[in-house]
């Protein structure tokens, strides 16, 4: 019988997610991932390395399906993420994928925590700069308000979509709301399209 | 000689904050703080008692500083916060006080990630809450727009003012500058102050 390589490795990819969603990498051990993982420590350490990069490659992972997800629902939809409703969806769509997904958040906090070179970072940056630069592109062709630094707007897009993970007790606190319920959930999410197409919209008065 | 039980105090809150900020709660012991406060174990559990209430204490404080530090200086420059200018001030002072003490906003998010009732939970919601409330009363009253929910506004102010500091490696590869320089700093408050106002402000097309 050979060994099921792939489903091994996916077995490791999502115990490591998990564990390291929960506790962090700092707060994670590979034997931790391995016995979650029902696998050899040594067999872990030979298929990803260390684990750092292990958890490199499971936040890289977890960063392809938002891309993929987001620009997925985009396509389903129509739409070319350009124009000013549908920067308003782009906010929805990233916002839906962290609400299904609130790992990777998580994830992204840990890594935002534990400093030093982010996973994929040559990669990222590329991804990140091409969405900026789509948005400078629509401000220089009147589709999108042409008065805010494209880079602090894609930020603020991503930042508008996800905070609600990042600080989950302050939107309670704040909202009086729990995310998790569903009436609560829309109504945070149709306010995330509104908020993003104010603040990118072209035609507006300053 | 009397013992500097003030001295002490303060000295282990100072401890604390800084390794609770480096390493959460749950990657830091009380003897490590004690070690860097110099300061007998047992004397901080009879100060403070356990490691969650000395967090919760430590992050309490730090609140109250930021709270005290953005109505400090509203109070220097003459606004009331209420109107659509103020809006974009209140934000602009919270990002000010983030950028100038990144340990809050790291501290926030070990709360979150940790779970369980938050620190001051009744009075950090009151607070929250009498906000929430002034900004529905100058949406009643024509200062702000109306077609917003207030508490999803209060939130997204913060967030908007904080998330530099809640993901800070995505900041640096989507704006591709970093934080710190003075130039970018000031970029950044300046576009969160207009973002704020652009969010909030009355009399704008929907």
């Amino acid at each position: 019988m050979a060994w099921d390589t792939e489903g091994t490795r996916r077995r490791i990819r999502e115990a490591a997610a998990a564990e390291f969603a929960e506790h962090g990498p700092d707060g994670t051990t590979v034997a931790q991932i391995a016995e979650r993982a029902g696998v050899n420590k040594e067999r872990l350490y030979n298929y990803f390395g260390d684990k750092r990069a292990l958890f490199h490659s499971v936040l890289g992972d977890e960063l392809d399906k938002l891309a993929a997800g987001v620009a997925g629902a985009a396509e389903a939809a129509g739409v070319s993420g350009r124009g000013y409703e549908d920067i308003g969806e782009f906010a929805g769509r990233t916002f839906d994928y962290h609400a299904d997904h609130p790992e990777l958040a998580r994830l992204l906090q840990w890594e935002g925590l534990a400093g030093g070179p982010p996973a994929d970072q040559i990669e990222r940056t590329k991804h990140y700069r091409a969405k900026v630069e789509s948005v400078a592109a629509a401000q220089r062709d009147g589709l999108l308000a042409d008065d805010l630094d494209p880079g602090h707007l894609v930020f603020l897009l991503i930042a508008l979509a996800a905070s609600w993970h990042f600080v989950p007790q302050l939107a309670h606190m704040i909202t009086g709301a729990d995310g998790d319920d569903p009436g609560e959930r829309a109504r945070r999410r149709e306010f995330v399209v509104r908020a993003a197409g104010r603040l990118a919209g072209a035609s507006r008065p300053e």
